[in-house]
């Protein structure tokens, strides 16, 4: 299974680039199914369109009432721009000799439920895709799309590619699935903030999973949880040089595993302090009842007793672009929960260091707090897992963060 | 039935444009199904790089030998145009509080035979739009595209819009199809030519036809003989304001026939003389067969007598930009066909008048050429049908003559 990302078919060249790596594989007796995601800045265009056409809804000219967004029509036409590249990568291959044919979702069954525009994959026939691949051609199907159970195109959210990619590698039975992006794999944190940091040769599901949902990019959080749940072996690497990348995998493969494998961070953060509530049962779900039904996801939680004894004060992070409506939220069940007043603090970042080898090794935390102090670099909340500390510092201190982390936990490259 | 072309859903505002039509259609108490074509350009930008990406074919530095051309791929690039419009005006509609539904070709129940790239319509299965419309739901079709029988998308050739909203209106009962263009209607003749031209308010079918095939760019060949088989009433008018358009249709519907309706032109022409040919039987058919063969068009022919009175002279006209393949043909084949030299002359025009009323009024051709003679304008080949006189003149006289012939058939506005 070979994957490429919008950069990876951003135009012909692109495309006759990324088929080179096709035919590199078939050159080496493989079977290969390719998906593709649009064309880079296509998807974007797409979606603006949807949304500039039920933008009318509000034009007083028309009668109205203008109904509900309807995700299924916008699905049918956010989800042309992956039918149109792999078209266009059948026709490079068959030109360049390798016999390839093209299938849309639908065509290489892949069913979703019915929700349109975030639609769960739900089953996949892959049986046109193994009589294709027995034929000794490659099969190049769209990401990011299906057939939802009513019959229409259904498309699975935003960077859903990658998570087509490694549900038909499952399906499939692939050896592996290949993600061909415009970085060259995952690294022990940012390269843009720590010039020493290293490429990983091998990472975790779980590693990857908190990589990911703790502010890499690399993998999409849903792709990965899946290659995790069916055992996908999943390489992320670039498709512009021909450096080895990095293998997703389970722990088993992995020889010998660092304590720390890498630091992630996520400035998409904002903190909230609910202060001098009246701390009786069930006033945590007074507070964040109501958060949860806006649909506003609550991460690091610390409740500490207020100066006077008798209230308590309980912080959390929201996302900083959650933060004015969880403000509003909160103040409009004030005397419900019962508070004084409410503190709100967007100039924060979240800094985590990761790691399946923590789960033996004592000292992690320490490590962190103790480097953290020894910068003067203040922690406003901590939460843990099994396989990784996170931290809340204010903004500034970001970087100094990251890198000192980085040397202290021994990832520098030499 | 109403259908608009690419100018007409250009861009958002113009789908906007065009959806302001349906709901007037749907006030009036209509069921409306609309057959859009792709914003226009997508079309030529999806065919550019369909062939750019067939291209690599002739590049050394493949293992090649490349496939030929496969049109099942370019067909699945290409369909996506109309898949985006379609999309795009469902949303519309409905932010217009106009219940609204896309199908693809194939949801529409199109059913194509397998030549993609220029499929022809088998079959339309038109349940599922008729339970679309009976639930007073606009159906938004794409033009251009069905399923064929090989499971996979196919487009009809360029144009094929038309076509298909003709197949559909037919398949439905429609009462009318309209057709909304960037022009108004069909005129008597090219107003950028003649100033007077009029507007007709009805055509026949078969004035159409030969509208369409004698140069007329308004309607696709195509879809007017599709109308005229299954009697489908269409009217051509402009999306961009509201005069009323031209309607194509039956003659009994037309109470009183113009003797000419209006006069065509094609500058896309060149004729070929084959000097003096060793006249015996089969030699038309030897000079024509080669061309047939190479799938070249031969329209006007005259056959006469040479100066020497044993051979003949054949002189033929061929597409402009066949001359060269044709005149090649010919050389190859001097031998068995056995002529003395070849003529060639591309400087040269077709003007045609046509009219179903010269079925029963003698002179009208009589008319023509001594129209044409007072101006001193030369007679190189006629050619006729029963409601066409057709001849071909030097280019440079093609306006004279058509300003001419407009005035003497009465067709001058007021």
């Amino acid at each position: 299974m070979q994957k490429f990302g919008g950069t990876s078919v951003a135009d012909i060249d692109r495309i006759r680039n990324a088929a080179r790596r096709v035919r590199a594989g078939m050159a080496a007796g493989e079977r290969i199914c390719v998906v593709l995601s649009a064309m880079a800045g296509t998807t974007n265009q797409l979606v603006a369109w949807s949304e500039a056409a039920a933008e009318c809804r509000n034009d007083p000219a028309v009668p109205g009432p203008g109904a509900p967004f309807d995700w299924a029509e916008y699905d049918r036409v956010v989800a042309t721009g992956e039918e149109i590249t792999v078209g266009l990568m059948a026709l490079v291959l068959q030109a360049q000799g390798v016999p390839a044919r093209s299938f849309t979702g639908a065509e290489a069954g892949l069913r979703t439920d019915e929700a349109h525009g975030k639609a769960r994959i739900e089953a996949i026939d892959a049986g046109p895709l193994r009589d294709c691949l027995a034929r000794g051609t490659v099969a190049v199907v769209t990401g990011f799309q299906g057939l939802a159970a009513d019959g229409r195109v259904a498309t699975l959210g935003r960077g859903g590619s990658d998570t087509s990619a490694v549900a038909l590698a499952a399906a499939l039975g692939a050896e592996r699935c290949d993600i061909f992006t415009d970085v060259d794999g995952v690294y022990t944190t940012d390269p843009r903030i720590v010039a020493r940091a290293r490429k990983l040769d091998r990472i975790t599901y779980e590693e990857m999973l908190e990589m990911a949902s703790l502010g890499a990019k690399v993998l999409q959080t849903r792709s990965v949880a899946l290659a995790m749940a069916h055992n996908v072996r999943v390489q992320v690497l670039s498709s512009f040089d021909d450096a080895p990348g990095t293998l997703v995998c389970s722990e088993d493969e992995i020889m010998e595993q660092q304590i720390v494998s890498g630091i992630a961070y996520s400035r998409d953060e904002a903190r909230i302090t609910v202060a001098q509530v009246n701390d009786r049962p069930g006033v945590a779900a007074a507070i964040f009842g109501p958060l949860a039904r806006a649909n506003i996801n609550v991460d690091m939680i610390v409740q500490s007793v207020s100066r006077d004894g008798r209230s308590a004060n309980l912080t959390f992070t929201v996302a900083r672009s959650e933060l004015a409506r969880a403000m509003a939220e909160l103040e409009e069940h004030r005397t419900a929960v019962g508070f004084d007043h409410l503190l709100a603090d967007d100039n924060v970042a979240k800094v985590s260091v990761i790691g399946v080898g923590m789960r033996s090794h004592a000292g992690v935390a320490h490590t962190m707090f103790e480097t953290l102090a020894a910068k003067g670099i203040n922690i406003q909340a901590i939460s843990t897992s099994e396989i990784k500390v996170s931290v809340l510092v204010a903004e500034e201190y970001t970087e100094l963060a990251i890198r000192m982390l980085h040397t202290a936990y021994g990832l520098d490259r030499a």
